[in-house]
């Protein structure tokens, strides 16, 4: 327990030692904390938050805002995307540094308050229970070594690049570059249709830019129910997105034409794709190089990612992870959850989880929301179901919105009439769905829906229109068997 | 049984007849249909729907929604109103007409499909089974009578008009008439703070109209939470609304001056108020003039509204009334679940209420929404609770929209943690609401949020920090108690 004489050491110990400051590593730390452990926490970049804060969720979502805010009912209605030739982005994003700010100093009084000590510094692992620290400031004074009971890997992950795609953080980007962009181009090619290829090239094309999409698989989102993403790939077409699905990309380049540089794709099938700029989303690695793990045991996957066990333990029990290190879904709340549940299983704290009602938010132009199992995962497990349907545009709300093309969709079980699933495109999606949510985990069925009054107009009455889509339907069912 | 020999009469004859197109009507017509009975329904108007569709809920909230969509997040967070001189009403009021026929549509489908008799009439009770129907087009015939097992009232209301004031539909105005302005005026007198004066005072001043608010009263919306009502005050402050609580209008007239004319009101305490125009919102009275009620034992009160008792029924039993004409709440929501309730009630279908769980949607700048109890009804019923509070400034959300002023409020029971009420101000307060509603109504403890994973960034994570912090508070008083 004591360090080698010459391991520099501050003699720090801890109960838990966090590496990583964005929602896994924050709750975490908070969690242990508020079960009255001693807490470290290291932090390699000059500010707190991690990619969530700094360089995705929030900028994206605060771009996707302030496109959102060009919009009129008439326009969404319409299907029309903006018509804005040049687009400053960095007009648009001009709340962006505002809102970072503000989280990342929400994030620091909360260490603070709960009594984190936070180290500005790179970390690694020298031994199973020692963590070294090397400032990255310049007067942050030479490495230190400290001892904790428990280790949190929350380091998150980076956009994968591969070694063939000549990234030049300009002409061909990955998702931490598009935010610096100047200003939006007038055509964009972006490679792989996930989560985040999805959502920047929908709010592109809803700010009028001309979007290229492309993925080696036959259709967008692939954990998200079949008739949401068909609604999805309908919008993306209004808004002029062209689809490229089933196809490779087997080189890129960056062209001089009429004086301007163009990025060139050209795909296995033979077809080229010319574009302004080319967004690269094909994935992103877990950032786990020079950890030190491997020596420890714990051998990253070929992306780097960490395997975990239920209580996020990697092959060393003390040793956990938790959020975009450990891969899918990579979502802020759920890596939140996976922090806090890692440190309440190391200080015994209450353990409680629902995976089944971890919710999806997919912040694409129109927003998408799930909770529960798909159609696809419910025949799968040979599980009975009926569904009930809501349209946005059959509502008030929707009406008066203009989101006429939204959709509320409930899974219910044919004989218990339990929710098996909600499923929500359209206009508030990532808030809608927690409605479906609570009635999922308190175990109500699918008429309480149909004997709820809901405002007028709200979008909520979607749960009653489904609910009573899905009784009529069950109601037909019941009738016909003998 | 027979009518008398000079009596007009088609011979029809019906197990429920409703008077009014309106929410309350429709739900009634369509449930009673539901169960197998026979119905008729009169409206008076050309168009289904009543006032909701017509003149209040739909237009309002769709010019509400027209105004909104002209904030950015940068206004919203700096708190300014808009500054446009002269808004042409009809232009922002383009959508409404469109909104009105697609619900005016939806409306007759609903009732058509559901094989509910619709009669183009003004109707009047002549006996207590026997409606007489007067239609109001020119070739709609002479008068019939037909005979109604049940009878639903459910007319709705009009603006009361006090004969002191010179209503001209110009310059001194109803809530009927606002609507119909041609463009918004520069200054506006709104007399009369509840729900209907209030959410035009606040979408006005969000349009960067000069409004001066006067009440009797010394707060506004006296059934809403103070707290709410607080937040309410500040937003209409910063949007330059003039408060004149208190007050009482002793004088009204239109006056010319440097040759235009104004709206001079002169109230009690010697003050003058001079603007633009002035819209009297002092309230609704019931539609019961000339419906024949007084012959057969029903006596409006004096502002022209039906007494029910919990089954809706009015003194005489097989006539029914729900909706505006039965006065508070006067919501397009709960009119239709009373209207649902009566016909239940007639013809024995499923009477589900939870009357404490009606939610209020009141579409004020910003938004306010609640269910459950307040804290001056649950101190004044003895009931112990703590107060759980979140801020969407402490939120991503907020944070990101600009709503920096919303607040999300649970009033939870000290000692068994059930959630008494849910009151919200801040953008989208009337959807999310409906997350507090499904856990109370599944009589979920205030823990069960805590425990959820709510999207991130989302309005609904206020949830969590409300609860988180009602937990915090609770425990202060559990560690207190000995």
């Amino acid at each position: 327990m004591t360090s080698a004489p010459d391991a520099p050491s501050d003699g720090r110990r801890y109960d838990l030692f966090v590496i990583g400051s964005g929602p896994a590593g924050q709750r975490g730390a908070i969690q242990a904390a508020k079960l009255g452990r001693r807490v470290g926490l290291a932090e390699m970049q000059g500010t707190l938050g991690g990619v969530c804060i700094n360089t995705g969720t929030i900028p994206s979502k605060t771009f996707r805002q302030a496109v959102m805010e060009l919009y009129s009912a008439r326009e969404r209605e319409e299907g029309h995307a903006l018509s804005a030739r040049t687009v400053e982005m960095q007009g648009l994003l001009s709340r962006v540094n505002h809102v970072m700010e503000n989280e990342q100093e929400v994030a620091k009084r909360q260490l603070e308050r709960n009594g984190v000590d936070v180290h500005w510094a790179r970390a690694s692992l020298v031994a199973p229970h020692r963590v070294r620290l090397e400032p990255q400031h310049p007067q942050g004074g030479p490495p230190v070594e400290v001892h904790a009971d428990h280790i949190l890997i929350a380091t998150g992950s980076t956009a994968t690049r591969s070694p063939e795609i000549p990234f030049d953080g300009d002409y061909v980007l990955t998702s931490d570059d598009v935010m610096e962009l100047e200003r939006a181009p007038r055509s964009l090619a972006v490679v792989g249709a996930g989560v985040i290829g999805t959502e920047y090239a929908s709010i592109f094309a809803a700010l009028g830019v001309r979007v290229v999409l492309v993925d080696k698989a036959s259709a967008l989102l692939p954990f998200v129910d079949d008739e949401i993403v068909a609604t999805l790939t309908y919008q993306l077409r209004r808004h002029r997105v062209t689809m490229r699905l089933n196809e490779e990309v087997s080189r890129v380049e960056v062209v001089e034409r009429d004086g301007e540089r163009r990025v060139r794709l050209g795909l296995a099938s033979g077809k080229q794709i010319i574009t302004e700029r080319a967004l690269y989303s094909i994935g992103r690695s877990g950032a786990t190089a020079g950890l030190g793990l491997e020596a420890l045991g714990i051998e990253p996957d070929d992306r780097g990612r960490l395997a975990v066990d239920e209580y996020h333990r990697t092959a060393v029990p003390h040793i956990y992870a938790a959020g975009d290190v450990i891969g899918f879904p990579a979502l802020a709340a759920t890596s939140m959850e996976q922090g806090r549940l890692a440190a309440a299983h190391a200080f015994g704290g209450p353990i409680h989880m629902q995976p089944d009602l971890l919710p999806y938010g997919i912040y694409t132009v129109p927003e998408i929301s799930m909770v529960g199992r798909t159609e696809a995962e419910l025949t799968e497990a040979g599980v009975p179901y009926e569904v009930g349907l809501a349209r946005y545009g059959e509502i008030a709300r929707g009406q008066i919105v203009g989101d006429l093309s939204g959709l509320l969709k409930l899974l219910v079980h044919l004989e218990t009439h339990e929710v098996l699933g909600v499923h929500i495109i359209g206009e508030g999606a990532s808030e809608l769905v927690h409605i479906g949510q609570m009635v999922m985990g308190l175990r109500g069925v699918v008429d309480y829906f149909s004997e709820t009054v809901f405002n007028y107009p709200t979008f909520a009455e979607c749960y009653k229109t489904a609910a009573l889509d899905a009784l009529n339907r069950l109601a037909v069912v019941d009738s016909l068997e003998l």
